[in-house]
């Protein structure tokens, strides 16, 4: 007999409001930990390796991401972070699509599986699928022990700790967390990152935690915003690039817990049709960090705001927003690599407060299961 | 001084109500001409071959597609085929996304750029791009001398004729064909075809046109149903397997003409997010042919049902829904390799009817114009 070792306080959700809100308020915390397992902090490096993992990072020629829901999100941003820093092609597949389609498998590919809780059912499937045809698989969850965990030839581990919110939060922070450790190690391996760079990055990511405290400073804003948008009967969500599937997270967020329906798109998509819907009752939220691809997303957000959309920036403190936006909040500068891991946290307080104020049942939305386990 | 070459009866719409009617009714012809330039109808296999495009088939290891809009679903569809039948890795991206990120280039691998008007801004920046990195760059355009033609190392046409309505129809099945064509052709250039197998998926082909002739005896059928569903603030339209780009395709038919909130999904995803959204009041148009997921589908469709959503079922004729659906269309049998080029066209037809009973202008939609040429 194994005795739980998840203590009270873990499992208690007091003095936060729900099991979300909690659990939005300790990614400083557990983002710090999982960083705490993946670099040296004292020489600004990557200790995610070879020989840490246990797979033969420098011989990767390829890679495919495999996951559903959240965690697809963030595979998805591992696309980026991967190409840009490793130069190695990335495909990303939501495992219920993988698995029933026979996909090509090239040589040296490596294949990563997430999972939070490392049981979900399509996740699994498609790990025993790419293992029967000989593929490395490293696993990344955030439950140890879990079949996930066991199958995998290799598993790195997000220290979210017990997620009880249905509605991951943590979870996905950290999973970015781990990813972009990852991305890095594959780029060190392949022989693709400076000395500076890896300093650089790793320098970012240390610095999430504070610049992710300091967004939950916006609260009281977001819940302000909220209260305004909260009649809507749906949302878009824009970013670019690496903020692109953040985007589509936010959106998801927002449908699983006030039954509102958001959609995320990639902003230079607007013009292809989803502008279409844009009028004084349809919110955008943007996310726009000041990086390269700015101008372009505010281009886009210009757009919107000509045919009377109104607008929510989620933007760099201290630089113009560009456009005259409707809701304006302002997130400290951060390095432009790990910039998706903190701008994530405002879209989740956005969709905590208007669940809150339509008075869904947060912890718990309707149709909706923690851990999928059936296919 | 060029003459147009159009006549005055292809830009006429007499005698339907709207060109987008107009090219919907098209669709058999104009994928039947398109069909004969790709195809030896007499021996039943494939025209479209290294020497008739000019690109080294044989040598492809791997494959980027660019497109956006309409034309980015006709992409993802190709990922399927090309990834089934070649046995190549196909990675999709949406232009706009693709020219910012500094993708890495495999070796061997071939371009391929989706675009009705030859011109659109984002997908011949990609193709650019794409040309100074060294790739081999095949366009799939509709306008012949249109830049992308023109700056393209080979180019197949969809033979489409002028496309009017803003909202793309004809434009998207014969981009079908052609890639359907392309993807059997490299599977052949590759040594992935057998004789049966290209004999079996020509002949599928071949039979399209007339089975999208009876898919739009389903008109009036149609008409009653988007009657039914007009005053739906949104809609959640689900596939999988090539007929997911199908299910995203038909929401994005909805959203730009009807101005509801379509959204296409994976349906394995659904229980990761989006059935939260579930009730009485969100329609849920599910492409489900008899075909090798079809169970899995309707699995998911009952989850559906059982939360009170109203089903509308496109599926086989004459085969089980397998499920209780609000509405059903069924879709005369065709082979799984071709069906996704079918199944498309009911749910033209139901974006049309809902936009002609809410009374929008579906030729001319709101914020929308026909080519984007501009970022």
């Amino acid at each position: 007999i194994k005795q739980s070792q998840v203590s009270a306080d873990v499992t208690e959700k007091w003095p936060y409001r729900h099991y979300m809100q909690k659990e939005i308020y300790e990614q400083p915390t557990v983002v710090g930990e999982t960083l705490k397992n993946l670099i040296h902090a004292a020489d600004r490096t990557i200790s995610v390796s070879q020989t840490a993992v246990g797979l033969d990072l420098a011989a990767v020629q390829a890679v495919t991401i495999v996951a559903c829901g959240t965690s697809y999100h963030a595979g998805m941003v591992a696309k980026y972070w991967i190409e840009q820093q490793a130069r190695v092609p990335v495909n990303v597949d939501v495992a219920s699509e993988y698995r029933y389609r026979n996909t090509p498998m090239a040589a040296g590919s490596l294949m990563i599986v997430i999972s939070q809780s490392g049981e979900t059912a399509d996740t699994l499937a498609a790990l025993r699928h790419a293992k029967a045809q000989g593929q490395q698989v490293l696993g990344v969850v955030n439950v140890p022990e879990s079949t996930i965990d066991r199958e995998a030839d290799a598993t790195l581990y997000t220290l979210a700790g017990p997620e009880i919110g249905v509605a991951s939060t943590k979870a996905f922070t950290t999973q970015l967390t781990v990813l972009a450790c990852l991305a890095l190690a594959l780029a060190k391996a392949r022989g693709q990152l400076s000395p500076e760079d890896e300093r650089r990055h790793v320098e970012d990511l240390l610095q999430i935690p504070a610049r992710i405290e300091q967004v939950l400073t916006h609260d009281d804003k977001l819940q302000e915003v909220g209260r305004q948008l909260m009649h809507a009967s749906g949302f878009l969500f824009l970013g670019r690039g690496a903020q692109f599937p953040i985007a589509l997270e936010g959106a998801l967020k927002l449908k699983e817990i006030s039954y509102i329906h958001a959609e995320g798109y990639a902003a230079g998509e607007m013009k292809h049709g989803p502008i279409a819907l844009i009028d004084e009752e349809l919110p955008v939220v943007v996310v726009a960090p000041k990086d390269g691809l700015h101008e372009k997303t505010i281009s886009n957000v210009e757009e919107v705001k000509a045919r009377g959309g109104r607008v929510v920036m989620i933007h760099t403190a201290g630089e113009s927003t560009g456009v005259a936006a409707d809701f304006e909040v302002g997130i400290a500068p951060c390095g432009e690599f790990a910039a998706p891991i903190l701008y994530v946290t405002p879209l989740q307080l956005l969709a905590y407060h208007i669940a809150v104020h339509k008075g869904t049942d947060v912890d718990q939305p309707r149709n909706l299961a923690k851990s999928v386990t059936v296919e």
